[in-house]
């Protein structure tokens, strides 16, 4: 055991990028996941919870000819010096459970998971190195009805969570339809791959640039309003205009129709075709089943990253305003997104296995929560407190907090040892709406007193002078020690706590 | 990106140590820890969550004259080249945080917390590298009161997990009255460490090896069944007759009565005396709110691992039988356990703060609950499932699973391309209560066809005739489309399936 002497103690301090979740945002966040868990499990999606840790080569972070994991994982040895990792995120884990039970699952499978996942990155502000995901994906369908239900499953998430239709949208879109651009325009090929992702960096900033900007990343490139430059594609007028003409097609109020549109400005390739083809099939599944275009929308201005997606790709946002950093009013954004990917197990297996998910930012969708909700009180949200006024006492006050506990109110006795006017302070920082005191006289009597701390809160401010409040003295009463459960649930529903 | 070349593909696998969890496990353990926090939050203890990741020293895993971690954690040095650790438990990450928060607290602080935790030891059956653990502790309240009410937790907690009155006793002894019995028997001071150890560990085999083998446990030693031999603690026969006298006495049906036989045998030190008076009041406590001696017990056999409890210890027992690895009949045993430690902190600032606790083994509790419910039927409880009868429906289907999921019931639509008998083998898998079927003729009539498979497997044994079945169709009716929300509650109602 380590001595206690002054200088070797340690500090008590947690690593840089991680943190601890309190009370409130600890309750926030396990309501919020069980909301998003009993959609999912409406819709027939099973959970799944695989380990943290996992083999760094089965997480696809161990290159051939490396010796060491990858950056961005955190990794330690085995005793038989294998590699390996803390799960990133919560895919690769899913494809090495997919790939070893194979036979045993059914198919297609559908499945949820969540969890913390680890990121071995430079933490900054808001960007930590534990965070939580919340993924569903459905694996071994070909069908764009599996991206079409992802796409309801995420709109029914957040009206459940409360987040008003109108308020968010779910925007869709397809790479093969991207590629179909690029194609269009003469970038197709693996001698284009840069010229490709400048072109898609660019059209993933219009929401933020505006056409104009977005413009101007295609041709020679854009000076903020800071002065820095960046860069554009170097596009030719007619690319360019190619470009423009199909970012800037507006989604009509049903799918079908926006789709419609884009087939004016892009019915010359065979793969945009392709994509127009699934994403016309999207939306006559979304329309079909109500989710019309407020709801979910064709979005041709939707990347969703440079990686791994192959087909349809989906965007949560949150359509209502906050406050920048600039002080102007923005949108609050992205709070998720997916798409279809169809080589989630080749790596393992050679097979190729097709599958479509969706990951929730959970941190994100939080703050959004909080956001609209922050109006809202959370005074006497506590537990109602029962105070000690003779230690003789104790095993009366605990069979007072006992009994309002059976009538199912959160309650506590005081466990310290201060006096009243401590035990009220006590009280107020945990946020009890009231407090139960039992002193001698109404033991004599048979009798509790219950002290309602909002009301007397409230009063506090009316109230000056000190006489008027002794002779008042708002906000307490007593009733007989039979009627506790009662009495404290009616100063719960006047303050609907519940 | 790696390239699925065979020979270089990862074998998809789990180090050896970790299990995934499927979905029955998955939601048993959801609903076991949703009923645990509401108990918790009940009894006023707040949410608390902490990073898997914290400082090794501050852990407690660093000794000041070595370079590396202890054993039995998993470390990995920071880029800075600081060694961080994943946590092994979840009372080192609440002592950081109450070491660093102190002041902001109210106190007492009452904090339930729960998530995986890592141990870097060698697996065997049943011992895994992650596990999840669920604690509740009282930080700087001095009075056992606190130790009543954890332990009136604990008894709440079983019973509303289902564990009936009478299958499940709260355990409580006090390390004084241990430490009481080793100075009465001449073992107090630094001097006699290792015999104390052989003592206590003898005491605590009471369950196993009933009074004979724990006298030879004190005495000369123990050959068990297979021969083999443990050497005993050497008292002599003073010694041995105090500390059998002292496990003896039985429990009473009061906790009062059994802490008065105790001192009987125990009025001899000062520390016994202390324990014994904490133990009084611990079971007036509990007397007094309903606990008698059949849900909290005080048994003078605890010991509760020879660790750094310093009062009142805790063990949560099931005391069912099951049968045991020689196939006979044993108790459950033990699936939760704490106790009272007082120097939380004093490690990081100094200064002594108390502290009392409870830990829940939380797949040991999952065990059981799976043990007691093992004759409930799962069949059934999956989602119903619309088949696809023709792809160009789709549209069709998806709106039926749609309606079905906003009529509350889980439901999802066949996403694969195979035909009907692969479908009906789906659903067959997925635990469908009943598929939905629509056909051109059904979407004539505006009907769907239901498919009770439920009912059908129970026809499927009792009609041998393949006539009788094509005639009777048991199990398979029509109903009009807009019924077809009412006529699956009928189903599901049938079968108690909800």
């Amino acid at each position: 055991m380590q001595k206690a002497k002054k200088d070797q103690r340690p500090d008590a301090r947690l690593p840089k990028g991680f943190q601890d979740t309190g009370p409130a945002d600890a309750r926030a966040l396990a309501r919020m996941l069980g909301t998003i868990r009993e959609v999912y499990e409406s819709y027939g999606f099973e959970p799944l919870e695989t380990s943290a840790i996992e083999y760094t080569d089965a997480l696809g972070k161990f290159l051939p000819d490396q010796d060491r994991p990858n950056a961005g994982v955190f990794s330690f040895q085995d005793e038989d010096e294998q590699w390996l990792s803390l799960r990133y995120d919560l895919t690769a884990p899913l494809a090495r459970f997919v790939a070893e039970n194979y036979d045993q699952l059914p198919k297609p499978y559908r499945r949820y998971a969540t969890g913390p996942v680890w990121r071995n990155e430079k933490p900054g502000p808001g960007r930590f190195r534990q965070f939580t995901q919340f993924d569903a994906d459905t694996v071994g369908s070909e069908s764009v009805a599996a991206d079409a239900e992802i796409c309801m499953l995420a709109a029914d998430t957040m009206e459940r969570l409360g987040i008003k239709r109108g308020d968010y949208v779910i925007k869709v879109n397809n790479r093969k339809v991207l590629d179909g651009v690029m194609e269009a325009i003469g970038l197709a090929g693996a001698e284009h791959a840069t010229g490709r992702l400048t072109v898609l960096r660019a059209i993933d900033k219009l929401d933020r640039l505006g056409i104009e900007g977005v413009r101007a990343l295609l041709g020679k490139g854009r000076k903020d309003e800071s002065g820095d430059f960046t860069p554009g594609a170097g596009l030719g007028e007619a690319q360019i205009a190619k470009v423009i003409g199909y970012v800037s097609v507006e989604a009509a109020s049903s799918g079908r129709e926006t789709v419609a549109r884009l087939r004016e400005v892009l019915d010359d390739t065979a793969i945009g075709r392709e994509g127009l083809d699934e994403l016309d099939e999207i939306a006559s599944l979304a329309d079909a089943s109500g989710y019309a275009a407020d709801r979910i929308r064709i979005d041709p201005s939707v990347v969703r990253g440079l990686e791994y997606y192959t087909g349809p790709v989906f965007e949560a946002e949150l359509t209502f305003k906050v406050t920048g950093d600039d002080g102007q009013p923005v949108r609050f954004g992205s709070v998720g997104g997916g798409g279809r990917y169809d080589d989630l197990v080749a790596r393992f297996t050679g097979q190729r296995v097709p599958a479509t998910g969706f990951s929730m930012g959970v941190s994100r969708l939080l703050s959004a929560l909080k956001y609209l909700n922050r109006g809202a009180t959370t005074a006497g949200t506590g537990p109602v407190v029962v105070l000690v006024m003779d230690r003789k006492d104790l095993p009366r006050y605990q069979r007072l907090a006992q009994r309002l506990r059976q009538g199912g109110i959160v309650a506590e006795m005081y466990l310290g040892t201060s006096g009243m006017k401590a035990q009220m302070k006590y009280a107020d920082r945990r946020g009890a709406p009231c407090v139960v005191i039992q002193g001698g006289d109404e033991i004599a009597k048979g009798e509790v007193q219950i002290k309602d701390l909002i009301e007397g809160t409230k009063a506090a401010e009316t109230i000056k002078d000190a006489k008027e409040w002794r002779e008042g003295r708002p906000a307490q009463f007593s009733v007989a020690e039979d009627q506790l459960v009662s009495a404290v649930k009616g100063v719960l529903e006047r303050h609907s706590v519940t």
